[in-house]
């Protein structure tokens, strides 16, 4: 297989993108900016580091094109993941003069995406917007769903709002520097996405996970693509079934409460990964899955070099952090279990039924 | 004709909702609430002034239902239309545990309307929403579009979001508290609503504006009604017909420049009432009125009780207050003429199309 471009299509009736796949094709992004678009102009928007990387290919591809780029530099810790730095953006699109048919770009990984996203989203009640995550993380993952937001002091995305972009172009380029620890990071949700819906894509992550992680192209590029897909299809069929969507949350009820007690030390791909380890050992123990089902899972995150402990916090403070989890409706908790590799459904559980007692914490 | 509870439907596919109005039937809506959204609980943002009025018997309401009700109060001048008073709600909510199962209502005008929408829109990313408009300009004019926002220290409503209320629920009695340039300032947009789309509609107000004035009941439901249907009319249509809803900005180009140049002081209603003299005599210049038509919309504002004389700034000062207003594509506006009373259409034209040089302004 070729490492060509090849794109797929998320599927969002009126709201509908592609998402543009390929290596080293940045010439290619300014007309397919200004067709995604039907913008005349376009603002960059990217972090200082990411920026020195790849933005002055961009910009020349944008400028190419007749979009008269500027170009915004804001952090991309996601300490700065704030109102204030979007705040920022706002004041920089007004010195770019930006209006309604200004298309804004965000280069970066998921902290650019997600705050930038939604500062396209209500900047003048919505302009519009193209990714360009240079993460794997964001590349499988917030390039499809719309969904932007900031951190308030007392929890992660609880601002947001949901604006489809008009275009994700994925540049497998951007991984060469990416840290071993992010290209894990990344892959544990694409294991994600295997482990809920496609139990053949499971094997061939199983099969592929070295040549991944070593960014073999082919291999990359058709996983990427897949891990695209999945999410793409699980997004798309929730405007009709409404729910789905939550089985994205597989792994992320307990992987957000280990998040946040370790206060954001660990990546959110590595807490996502013991978060699923609990929950698909969890569902063995409601018989949901069948035995073994956490073990193969575990397996393969391992391959991938990601933890799978429950990091030993009180169940206190466990059951602390879930009650402030965005997800709940009321006092229960739409728990995300596996019903074995490839298939998920949510149950309505409380805080204590998902974390058990020491005891059987122990057991697991 | 009955000053009972009336009600009719915004038609907007899934986001429809129902506009009710009545007269002191405060006891009614903690059941509405609770039927429309269908949120087990509820926080009211108000203002203190707002509150002190209505907010007891509103809370009330919403606890016989079982809403268990939090109140937020926050200032409802302009100026505290800001990130930081929407960032103050958000802590008010997070205070209240609002969840996706809560639901927020905001009493009072349209400032308590466009700041407590946007928190509502992108909190979690999207809570339902009650609007209890207190001013006739919010009864009328914010409780269809689903605009909300707040301004930024370069601009008004620069930020924002497009986010349907689950209900609005108007009631008539809280206009006995509006000061009677307030009631004139709605008054404002109510024949915006006619001259754009209802001759019929227009000969009504000529007929009634006294009454409405002083706040007839029966006259007064019948045109607020009228005035909300025309506005749902416009809303609903331009889901398929892309550019309708510019008609609802007949007279705020102008009317958005007197606002700014006066810093603030005039209101609303009465620089829109401005904008409409001004583009009535445009629409007649340019060739698309019949004589006489800014004469008899002039004629209807000014027993309305608002000024129609545009204040002598200097022709560039309107010109650049012309440049940043945020309905721009590129250079031209987006000018809404109105071909006759009851019926209007947007033509392209540059700030200095739309403000002739000086010679010539002084010939209106």
């Amino acid at each position: 297989m070729s490492a060509r471009r090849r794109g797929l299509q998320v599927d969002l009736g009126e709201r509908s993108y592609a998402i543009e796949l390929g290596h080293g094709r940045w010439s290619e992004i300014g007309d397919a900016v200004a067709r995604a678009t039907g913008a005349s102009r376009a603002v960059l928007v990217t972090s200082p580091e990411v920026g020195r990387r790849y933005a002055p290919r961009l910009m020349k591809s944008l400028r190419a094109s007749g979009l008269q780029p500027k170009r915004i530099d804001v952090p991309d810790r996601d300490a700065n993941k704030t109102l204030a730095a979007v705040a920022r953006i706002y004041e920089g699109l007004l010195d770019a003069k930006a209006d309604r048919s200004t298309a804004v770009v965000a280069l970066g990984g998921g902290v650019i995406g997600d705050m930038v996203g939604f500062a396209a989203a209500t900047f003048l009640r919505g302009i519009p917007f193209v990714q360009v995550p240079t993460t794997l993380l964001s590349m499988v993952d917030a390039s499809v769903g719309g969904k932007t937001g900031v951190n308030l002091k007392r929890g992660k995305n609880l601002v947001g709002a949901f604006h489809q972009p008009s275009l994700v172009w994925v540049d497998l380029e951007t991984l060469q520097s990416l840290p071993t620890r992010q290209r894990s990071a990344g892959m544990a949700e694409m294991i994600k996405h295997a482990a809920i819906w496609d139990r053949d894509h499971f094997r061939e992550l199983e099969e592929g996970v070295d040549a991944a992680l070593a960014l073999d192209p082919a291999v990359l590029l058709a996983s990427v693509r897949r891990s695209c897909e999945i999410k793409a299809e699980v997004v798309s069929r929730d405007e009709r079934e409404s729910g789905l969507r939550m089985l994205l949350n597989f792994g992320h009820t307990v992987g957000h409460a280990v998040e946040s007690l370790g206060h954001y030390r660990r990546l959110h791909g590595e807490c996502v990964a013991i978060g699923m380890v609990f929950a698909a050992r969890r569902s063995e123990e409601l018989g949901h899955a069948p035995e073994g089902t956490g073990a193969r899972l575990e397996g393969l995150l391992r391959r991938a070099c990601l933890p799978t402990n429950l990091p030993d916090y009180p169940r206190k403070a466990y059951l602390d952090a879930l009650r402030v989890d965005k997800k709940r409706r009321d006092s229960k908790i739409r728990f995300v279990v596996l019903e074995g590799i490839g298939r998920a459904s949510t149950i309505p559980l409380t805080p204590a039924e998902i974390v058990p007692s020491r005891r059987s914490r122990r057991e697991l």
